[in-house]
């Protein structure tokens, strides 16, 4: 069960400490604490663990101080969108809004290879108006004996030009606990120019331990990719982990199934889960369009699989695309094959607009009929009770 | 290799047998004959079989009574889409065209039941407007103690009621080739009402002494659908089995693929292979969402993921779509739990045409960009010319 | 519900003519009656099919001419092991028995090709004492334009080459069910020197009318494998066309899973299902070795993966081996990179024997170990009995 | 390119010294030097990284100091099995040898719970003459709200009751590295009753920072779960990333793999695998009969599943066997139902007994006619030469 409380309010205040009191009495139950200090409010809310069943929800939600009170499910308790769900399906960083209604494009070089690629890429993303993008400093590779990345070397000068064209937000994976420190340290050094979604890869999914200690910082928002192998409910009780440990900014990455069904394709593309993912949790959904095809193949009139699975994913509903470019692909060291080309960027960005606009105009149509079926339920209603 | 001849050739004519003389003196080559009479033009194109290695190109292409000549992969020969392809890559069939460039939509029944349901959904296509449905009288189940469909019983009244609304092509699947003759049968016998498609469901893709029978009449179109476990380039082959026989009304079906992986959904929505049949083949792509989300979930928007999974497949250039309705989904024989109401008949179209809009958008869309690359591409080389 | 009779039981007896009488007044209830001639005796089941849960187990049991009466469950009716299950898990053919407690080889061609290759096969086979192979006349090929197999034109000289050596039952799959009717003939005008196994391969498992025709007849037993991508109930529910139909001759057959997680070998081995289907049904289970590895790959101490798969399968009592054998693998037609060698034949049939022996060693022991804690727990009861 | 020095080699003197300097002259390669302490003697082996294309096998071999030199493929570069390989496919750990060609049973508890389990545990398998075990001290689960195991806590109390019951080592999984010294440091503190080896988790396959770490330390051998949904190909380059660090005593662990074409177990069963990694690298294969299937279902012979899947895998050649035992299943925190009773611990292992001696007699049966056939071209040539 989740409680709710009032906003803003104060751990320090006597309405608090009652209600902690009388609920620290109840019987075996367990407290966990969650607070989200938001722009303009403070949430927090008080989980109840163990055995919720024998707790009035009715009672719950007269207590003093409590705004309202959920009972949840076993599965996916925290990222789950329970039944009377009040809570938030969205979050902010670095001034941008991320939630189940919006979207974001970060277009960017799936590894860093050389400074003038970078600067190269994001002074493109800041002729087209982008603000986020991807960069690739920690590579998790097959091989052992493959590139792996440039690691904490690179990130000083990927974060100044990000700060210098005006770059707000890099999505950046992260495949040890301790390249989080790497990252928070180089921030710090360079001035703060930018701000950092860290990224969890498909490999680490259920690397349960990173995800603990990745869900313990509230600093930098989370994009966790779907893993490999593995049911979409497991990969999104991996999203449990990171949250239980209060770490609420997570996105939900979709990046394709690894199986030969899927071929030509390099994965089997997965973007029907969008709704779903939306449909159970509180996360917005990423997809990764570039992962999933991994090539640069397009249909009769020219347009890019690449493009038109970016297009699935946005008409119904995807929440944010990461998607390789580079401006040489030949010369990437990371899977060149699959990424756009710098030149194709403004393309790319006016298709997904084409594809969102279809959404929203689905989204009206759907909220016209369904006004429209709720007025003649009502009609009907009426009509029987004059009967 | 193939040689399209020059259109409306007369078979008795000089020209053509001068041709066949000359060419039946080529070593090592069979020669396969197939005369596709169009609304318009009958059109002859004859296979070259074997060898072909030692053949001239040129030499084909300059014989009289040849337009075209296409050399051919060893896969796909017939349904595949060549390098110099000129061959159409649409048909005609009862007056509407399927192509790869056309949408059309077949709403139905999954399952015919009873009359009054079969009349009750064509009244409703009549009034939206619609042509096409599906109605399955032939039923394959995974348990031999399940309905299997009423069978031939059922085809007079399917047929004349289609007649009475102005439906002129019921896909309909089979599971016999007896089945064909049945069907040919009872149109004969209710005066031609209306015209067939054949369905060829996804557990008969690789039955291949099926596909030779329903190959070897060219009177209806055939829907193919994509085999379970399969790769696509299997069923694509099963498609040339098809094709060779000589019939190319050939429409492909991707219905998701049976695995965990995809749940909640039944199958695993591969609708990401639409643009991919499309540029290896010359075949139309038809999607199925019902049988490929298997249920009435839906997203936050409240929009069926029956409808997400249709619009992800149309937006990227499906050309038809199969889908189920029921006036009463409760009572339905097979599948109701994912049949769309006849109520959201108006809906679901209207979702589709937003859509295809965004379709036709992103096609004008890539032209426009693909006319300023060449045009930016020829600046060059003049540039490089003249320097 | 499955009532079965007593033995011998004479249709036009008194005692007959009275059960179904008063059988056939059952409420909601059809019947439907099957009977297997066998070398012994006759048997005759009833099935009841409809509302059984208003029928009474103890008043059937005591009806005249009922020797046993099982409830079924839902699925699996014919082919299942029930509660209270006294039905055979066997049957004779050709002097051969086939039950979940033999083990028949069926080594042989993937695909007749000449003559001359099945004479030398044939005579190895004699030479080593086997009466049973596999021969494929009929070879259903991904692609139209590959050898498809010689169909009913090698039928005479296979079967007269099959008496000349002794072989009493040979394998052989169909594809249509004009195929039945070609060796039934073929087998008359040849003076049936031998018997033939209807092989049903993994693209038809799901060929619902094909196992419906092929069921209906009861001359030749049947082998099922398992399909391609489906899950194992419903390649089981495959099986029960087949039962329903009335022939109860099946064997099922494992030749391994299709997905590249199964790499390097061809196809997933899935034999550990053996002890899972003698569990669930009461038919033999076969296992394909050469389908499943598909190559002539070894493990370090040079023994083939092909013999380890084998060696596996009837570890676990697997019931009938299906094997490749070439007498010139390079030229075989279909598979021949998969086949053993002719000379190779002693060896592998040793290399049974090994397991086999290790087989039943590991029947003994567990019979053993099952008396052993069955006496322990007869003891504990004597002696709380006492206490 | 390997380079296997003389064995005991010393590293100071002139003959190494030499060897270093001239190899550290040649262009574009890169030197890595890998020292294995053996119990008799110390291995030395140096790995030539880059253009090794350039550099010629027969110099190499001729140099001082050089007693083998390999070529090996780009791929399993260390842990693969190369032509002309003489390195060794075993190791010893704790006195016990572990290599391609033994069989080490580790029964034990999947998780820790209670101190007297262990002890109960650790009695039977002391009884039976057994000196290695699992015993499970941090769990990775997929839900974050399980038990996630007792960790460090237990440590001291599981070491010390396997010092007194003569147990030499636990395999015991870990899922961060920091783990690793905690085993270290409660291992030093209870005076090193007895050795651990490290188990790699199918959720931390590629994991690859983790197992950068533990490829590091060289005092633990490790057991590497092949993962979930990436092909074999892939675990296995995961496994070249601790090797390439410097731990070479690794075994590789088959457990199944996640989908439902596998059902009713609980992952499909993958030991026709265990020839194939035996012939692609020189590491010892384990097999995990309990995860792989997942449940105590059994036979019509009333052999379980569990022991079916086991002899098939020893049968085949395993070389280890992980397994769940319970002494009360019930009361098991995780995986209960899959756990084997203490009381059938005998029966298991007499049935592996069974199963591992039909491998030995395979095993002589292969060379028997190995050595027969080379008889028999030797005699062919002889001929020949004298023709």
């Amino acid at each position: 069960m989740i409680l709710i409380l009032t906003p803003n309010i104060d751990p320090e205040s006597e309405v608090y400490e009652h209600l902690m009191a009388h609920l620290s009495r109840l019987q075996n139950i367990r407290l966990s604490v969650h607070r989200v200090q938001g722009t303009e409010q403070a949430l927090t809310e008080i989980h109840l663990i163990g055995n919720t069943a024998a707790v009035s929800l009715e009672e719950m939600r007269s207590l003093p101080g409590v705004e309202r009170a959920v009972r949840v499910s076993e599965e996916y308790r925290v990222i789950g969108r329970h039944r009377g769900d009040g809570r938030p399906a969205h979050f902010d960083y670095q001034g941008v809004r991320f939630g189940q209604d919006t979207l974001n494009v970060f277009a960017g070089l799936c590894a860093v290879d050389t400074r003038e690629n970078v600067e190269t890429m994001m002074r493109a993303l800041h002729t087209q108006g982008q603000v986020c993008t991807r960069m690739g400093a920690y590579k998790p590779r097959t091989s052992t004996y493959s590139f792996q990345g440039h690691g904490r070397a690179c990130l000083p000068y990927v974060f100044e030009l990000a700060g210098k064209y005006g770059i707000k937000i890099i999505a950046m994976e992260v495949t040890h606990e301790s390249h989080i420190d790497e990252i928070r340290e180089a921030l710090r050094q360079t001035g703060n120019p930018t701000g950092v979604m860290l990224q969890i890869g498909t490999r680490n999914t259920q690397n349960f331990e990173m995800l603990k200690k990745v869900g313990r910082q509230q600093e930098f928002p989370v994009l966790l990719k779907r893993g490999f192998g593995i049911t979409l409910d497991e990969s999104l009780h991996a999203a449990e982990y990171l949250a239980s440990e209060g770490n609420h900014k997570i996105i939900f990455g979709l990046r394709g199934i690894k199986t030969n069904l899927g071929d030509p394709h390099r994965n089997f593309v997965d973007f029907a889960h969008v709704s779903v993912v939306k449909r159970l949790t509180l996360m917005p959904v990423c997809v990764d369009p570039s992962h999933a095809v991994g090539s640069r193949t397009s249909g009769p009139e020219g347009i890019l699989d690449l493009m038109h699975t970016t297009a699935q994913g946005v008409i119904s509903g995807a929440n944010m695309i990461l998607v390789d470019f580079h401006p040489k692909p030949d010369e990437a060291l990371v899977d060149g094959p699959q990424a756009l080309l710098l030149k194709e960027l403004p393309y790319f960005l006016e298709d997904v607009r084409v594809a969102r606009e279809a959404y929203l105009k689905r989204k009206a149509l759907a909220e016209r009929y369904q006004s429209t079926a709720k007025a003649e339920d009502d009609l009907c209603l009426q009509a029987a009770e004059l009967a």
